[in-house]
C-alpha cells in the first residue's frame, strides 16, 4: 500500500516548461508531482507569452522573480541560485523536447519530458549519452504505465502465469478529430503540423502510450515491423491520423498496433490484450481498476486493484493508494510515476546506486523506443507498408 | 417479425451429406433447416460408415431406403424418384466441398455448403458457371450473417448512417486450440491437415466468418492485403494457427482481420467494428442481441435485437422471432439463413426472378470471396507478408 | 450435450387452446414442442374467432377437422379418435387456466400451462389433487427455467459452492409499459384487467419467473413476505404495475423481489443473485450464457455456457446444444423445457417411475406456489404492507 | 472544468482528530484537502497514542508543538494562537464524532466529520443549532457525493430529464466481511462494537452513503420505511451485517434500499438506479466516469464524464479535472468536496451568504437525514420490521 510517509529529506526543487494557463498536461504534471509532497514547485517557464506565464506562474504560488519568459533564462538564472531546481518537466511542443531536455541536461538538471522524447533517435541517443555524462536522469511521461493493474499485468508475464508470450494486441483510437476540427483550434493544429509535431501525428502522439504498456509489460523486442498509415482528414498529409501496425518480436511472438483519432465516438479505446500460451490478459485504460485474466479452458477473471490475490508491488515505489472496490485513476497513475521519479532523483543525487537500480521508471530508453517506433513506422509506410527491421 | 406462417407450397426436399452423429455442425444444419418448415429431411449419406450412417438416418426419421452409402449413390438414385431430393447440404471436411458441390449441382439440386465453398477460386468460379448453366443456387454457410443486429448494422451503413466508412476491424479469435490438443482428436486433426483442410486453418475456418461480416456490412472491395501467418503449435506448420491481416478497400478505406486458434482463454471474440466518418458501429457474436452505436460527440449507445427504433428488415425473409429483451441466438442465425435458402430455392424452382432477387442471403459470390481471401492471405504471407492486389 | 437422436417411441400426440395467430407466445410454445421432434402438432383450438383459429391451424398443417371453434369440443372429439390428442398447451388469458387445465385433465390429458396457474391456490390444489388422480402431468411454462447456466447454478448451490445461502435478490422489471400503452391495445388490456389477469399485474406475469428462478436455485422456502404495490398508471388500479417484495425464508436467509411494467429504459432486468457465506453467482436473462461467480477473496469469475469446467447436466435431460462461445437463448430453454416435458409425459404414459424420477421440470407445484406468491403479496400489500406468513 | 487557479487568498487553516497511522480514511482526508492547496495542515490529534501521534504529525510536515494527544487540547491551545486554525476533520470512530464536533464548534471551528455525524437526530439538530449560533460551517464526508456524473445525474433529474421519478433502488453491498475476520482486527471490531459504532453497522456504515446519493440526485422526502436487518455473523449482533429497507417518499414514489457487508465476492457494489416516468438513470461507484441513461423506446445510453454534451456544472465549485476518457476516482470526489467546504467556510468567514449560497455541499442537514436513516431502520427492524414514519 502506498505510504504517505514515504518523504525525502527535502522535496525535490521542480520546475516546469510549458504547461501554463489552459494546458490540461501543464494540470496533469503539477498535480501528479505535487500530490504526494515530494516535488515542490519553485520556478517555472510556463509560456510563450512572458506576461501570461508570470500571472500563471505567481497564481501558483511561484515567486515572481523565480517566473521566466524563456527556458534558457530558467536554467541560467537558477544555476546561479543556492536553492536553484533540481528537476524540470518539460511540457511544450514536441518539435521542442530535444533542445529544452539537452539545455536541461547541460545545466545539470533532472528531466521529466513528455513524449515523443525527440524526433529522432539520433537525437535520443545523445540526450542518453549527455545524460549519462552528467549522471542525472531522464523520466519520459508515459502516463499509463503508473497504474497498479499494468504492473499486475507485468508481474504476472514475469512470474510465467500466460506461458509463453505469443500474440500482443495493442491499440490507442480516440474519436476526437474524426472531423477538421484544428482548423478553429490552434491547440490540436500543431499535432498535424510536421514542424511541430514531428514525423507522425497519432503514432506518436498516442501509439507510443499503447506501444509502451507493450514494452513494459512484455519486455519484448521488435524485430520488424509493417505499417500503413493514413490522413482521413486530407489537410492532415503527409501526417496521419490513423495507422496500423503489424509486428514480429524477437523470439517469434506476433503483434498489432493501432492508433487512431478518427475512431468515431470511442473516448480512448486504449487496450492491449497480451495473448500466452497458458492465458490471456487484458487491460482498458478507461477501466483501469480492472484486469481480465483468462486462462484456457477456466472461467475468466477480473482482477481488481487492491486486492489481496494479486501480487505485491515491489519495485521500490508503492502504488495502491485505497483499498479495492474504490476507484483510482489517471491522476493516481501519474502521481505514482512522479513519486517514482522523486525518490529516482533522490537517489541519483545520493549517488545511491541501489536505491536507483530498485526503481522501474519509464526513462531515457522509454524515451529512445517511442521515437523509434515512429521513426520506423514512418519508414516502413512511406515506402509501400513494406516490412523494415525494426534497429538496423 | 418473422411469420410462421410464411410457408412454401411444398417444404423443400431436403438431404445432407456428411453431418453424422456427434457432429455439432450436422445438428446446426439439421436444426436450422427443420424450425420453421420450411425443408423436409428425406435423405443422407450422413457418414463415411455406411452402417453407422443408416443407423443414424433411421434415427431421424429417414426411410431406409433414402439413407446411402455415398453421395454419389444418393444423387443418382434420388434423381429416379419422383418425390427425389431438390436441395442437399454439404457438411464434410473442406477437402471435399467441391466434388460433391458439382455433383449435386450436375444432379441439378440446390446446394448449401460449408465455408470454404473450395479450396481455390478456380474450382469456386468453375461452381458458379455450373450453378448458372443448372438453373441452380448455392447458398454458403456463413452462420452470422443471420442475426438481426448484423443486418440492423448493414442497413445503417447503406442509410449513411456512419458516414463514409473508413476502417473496418474485423477478428474472430479463440483459445481452443492453444495446445496441441489435435494429436488425440481426429475432429481437430483434419483442420491442420492441408490434404483434408486446404491452405490455411485459422484463416479459412474462421477468417472467412469475420470477413464475410466485413463484407456484408459495408459492401466494400479489398483491393490489396498483407498477411502474417503463424503456427504456435509447430505441428501445425505450413498451416497456420494464427493470422494478421491489414487490409485496403477500395476508395481508401482500411482495415484489418484476426483470425486466431491461439488467442489463449477467449471464447469466440468474434468481433467487428466499422468506423465511419460520423460514427462507428460494434458487435460482438458472443452477445448478439446488442449493437453499439457510437455517434461522434454524443453517449454511446446500446442497440437492442427487437426494438421499434431499429431498421426494419425488409429483405424478402423477416428475421425478429421474439419480442426485444429475449435472447436470441445462434440457432435463430442459422435458421434466418435457411429459411432465406428455402424461399429462394423454391423461387428459382418457379424462375420468380423478382422474388429471387428481393431474397438476400450468402451465395456463390460469399463462397468465391472467402476462397480468394485464403489464397491471396496465403499468397501474401508465404513471400515475406508483402502486399498483394486482391484482385489481380 | 443434447442428443438429438433422444427420441421417443412415437413423438407425443399435442394441441394447444390459444396462441393463436399473432401470438408472440403462442409461436413460442409450438418452436419449442417441435423443435427436438418429441411433440407433434395434430390438433388445436387457437383462437376465440372460430373462423381464424381454423385458417391459421390449417396453415399450421393440422387437419381442418381437427382445427376446433372450443378447448371443450375439441377435449370431446378427440377423445373419441383413436389417435387423439394426448397432451395439450394452455396459452390463453390467466382467467381460464383454471378451468381448461381442469377440464384437460379431466380429458385425461397431460397439460402444460403458462403461469399462473391459477388465481388462487384453493385452485391449484385442485388442480394437482385431480392431476393425481387421473394420473397426468402438469407442466407450467417458466420459460426461463430452461437455460443452462440456470442449472449450473442450481447445481452450484447443490454442492455447497456458495456455502450457506444467505440472500437473494430477484428481479423482473421491463419498462415497456411506462405509459398508459394499453389505452389501445387489447392485447395489453386484458394484462391490467382483474377480472382476466387476475388479482395482480406484475406480480404475476413477471414477478412469479424471478421467483421461481430463486425457488429452483435454492430450493429453500420462504416464511413470511412484506410487499407494497402501486399503480404509477393510475388507471392499473387495483392491479399494480409495480410491486417490491422482502423475503424471510425459512433457515434465515432474506430476500427481496422486484417486479416492474414501468422500470423505463430496461428491456428485461431479470436478475437474479444469490449470496452464500462463501462466494455469490448472479445470473441476467438478457445475457443467459453467463453466470458470474464471486468467491470471496478472489477475482470474480464469468462461467460461459458449454464449457468443460462446468457441471454435466444430469437430470435426465441434457441441455447444451451447441459447443461454449456460440450464443445460445431463449427458445433454447422453452426447448429444453418441453424436452423434459415429452419425456416425462412418455414415462408417465408407460408409468414409469423411475424415469419420471430423474426428469426434473417445472411442475404443479411450482404452479402452486407462484398462485400462492401472488395470493401472498396482495394480503400483505392490501393491508397496509404488513409482513404475512407464506403458508398458514 | 476544473481550474487549478482558484485559490483563497489564504489557505484555510486545517487540523485533523484522528486519522493517523495506517488510517485509510484519514489519508484520504489529507490527500483531498490538500489536493488543490485550499487548505494547509497545520496541526492536528492524530491518534490516541501520542508519541505515535506527534512522530506522524511531524512526518507530515506539521510542528512538533501543534501536535496534540487530544482534540482538547488541540481546540484549546489552537485558540490562543493568531495562525490558529480554522477547521477541522474528524476521523474517529463514529461514538466520537457528536463530543468532538460539539466542541470543535464551541471552539468556533468549522467542522468536516465522517458520518454517521451523530448517533441520535437529537444530537444532530444540537449540532445544527451550535452551529447557526456560532455562524460556522459542518460538511460530512459522504465522499461519493463528489463524483461528477452523480451531478449530472442530479442536474438530469433536476431538468425533468426523467420525467416524475418513481422508483429509486439503492445500494451499497460488499462482500469483505463475510466472516468474522473481526476477531483478530481491532480496525473492524470497533464497526460491530454499539459503544463504538452506534445502533448499526452496516446502514450506518455505507447505507447512509447510498441513501445520500438517492438524497442528492432525487431530492425527494421519505415518508415511511419497513426495515429488516439480521447479522449473518451471529456474534455481530445486536449490530446488523446485512439490511433490507423499503421506503414510501412522499408524492409516491418508492425505494429500495440493500446495505450489506456480507454479499460475498462484491467489491463495493454501490449503484443507485433512478426510475423515472420517461426514463432511468443508473449510476456505479466502481465505474464512476459513466453514467447509465435509459429513455424509453429509445436505445440506452452511456453517458461519460468530461464530454460536452453534459450539462455544465453550475454549483459554484466546477470539477471535472480532465477531459473525458480519462479515468478520474474516488480520491477527484474527495477532493471535489473538499473544494466545496474549502470556499464555503471562506465564503462564511466573509460571512458572503451569496457565495454560500451558491455552493452546493453535504452539510449538517446532511448528517442529520444519516442519523434519522439509522434511527428509522432500527426501530423499524426492532419492532418486526413494521412501517414506521419517517419524520414523527
Amino acid at each position: 500500500m502506498f505510504n504517505e510517509e514515504s518523504h525525502l529529506k527535502q522535496p525535490i526543487r521542480w520546475a516546469m516548461v510549458g504547461g501554463g494557463r489552459g494546458s490540461q498536461i501543464g494540470y496533469s504534471h503539477r498535480n501528479a508531482a505535487l500530490r504526494d509532497g515530494l516535488f515542490k514547485l519553485v520556478a517555472g517557464a510556463f509560456d510563450l507569452d512572458a506576461e501570461r506565464g508570470r500571472d500563471f506562474a505567481v497564481n501558483l504560488g511561484i515567486d515572481e522573480e523565480r517566473s521566466y519568459s524563456t527556458y534558457k533564462e530558467m536554467f541560467a538564472q537558477e544555476k546561479l541560485r543556492e536553492d536553484g531546481i533540481q528537476a524540470v518537466s518539460i511540457a511544450t511542443p514536441n518539435s521542442t523536447h530535444f533542445e529544452i531536455c539537452k539545455a536541461a541536461l547541460e545545466a545539470e538538471l533532472h528531466v521529466v519530458c513528455e513524449k515523443p522524447l525527440t524526433f529522432t533517435t539520433a537525437e535520443a541517443y545523445q540526450l542518453q549519452a549527455l545524460a549519462k555524462e552528467k549522471n542525472r536522469l531522464i523520466g519520459v511521461m508515459y502516463g499509463y504505465s503508473g497504474f497498479p493493474m499494468v504492473h499486475q499485468a507485468r508481474e504476472m508475464v514475469r512470474r510465467g502465469d500466460l506461458g509463453d508470450i505469443r500474440i500482443v494486441n495493442a491499440q490507442f483510437a480516440h474519436g476526437f478529430h474524426n472531423e477538421e476540427y484544428e482548423k478553429d483550434d490552434p491547440s490540436l493544429k500543431w499535432r498535424v503540423t510536421p514542424a511541430a509535431s514531428g514525423p507522425t501525428y497519432v503514432i506518436g502522439d498516442i501509439g507510443t502510450h499503447a506501444f509502451y504498456l507493450c514494452e513494459m509489460i512484455t519486455e519484448m523486442e521488435v524485430e520488424s515491423l509493417c505499417c500503413m498509415r493514413q490522413s482521413f482528414i486530407e489537410s492532415r498529409a503527409p501526417l496521419e491520423d490513423n495507422a496500423h501496425v503489424m509486428l514480429k518480436f524477437k523470439g517469434g511472438a506476433v503483434g498489432t498496433l493501432w492508433a487512431s483519432a478518427v475512431n468515431s465516438g470511442s473516448m480512448h479505446q486504449q487496450k492491449i490484450r497480451v495473448v500466452g500460451s497458458k492465458a490471456s490478459i487484458e487491460w482498458w485504460d478507461e477501466f483501469p481498476n480492472q484486469l481480465r485474466y483468462e486462462v484456457q479452458g477456466e472461467a475468466p477473471r477480473i482482477l481488481d486493484r487492491g486486492m489481496g490475490y494479486l501480487y505485491q508491488d515491489d519495485q521500490g515505489v508503492s502504488c495502491n493508494r485505497v483499498g479495492g472496490g474504490h476507484a483510482e485513476g489517471y491522476f493516481e497513475s501519474w502521481a505514482n510515476l512522479y513519486a517514482r521519479f522523486a525518490h529516482a532523483f533522490d537517489a541519483a543525487e545520493r549517488n545511491d546506486q541501489t536505491a536507483l537500480a530498485a526503481i522501474w521508471l519509464p526513462g531515457v530508453e522509454a524515451g529512445i523506443e517511442g521515437t523509434r517506433l515512429c521513426e520506423k513506422c514512418v519508414e516502413s509506410a512511406d515506402n509501400g507498408s513494406q516490412w523494415v527491421n525494426y534497429k538496423d
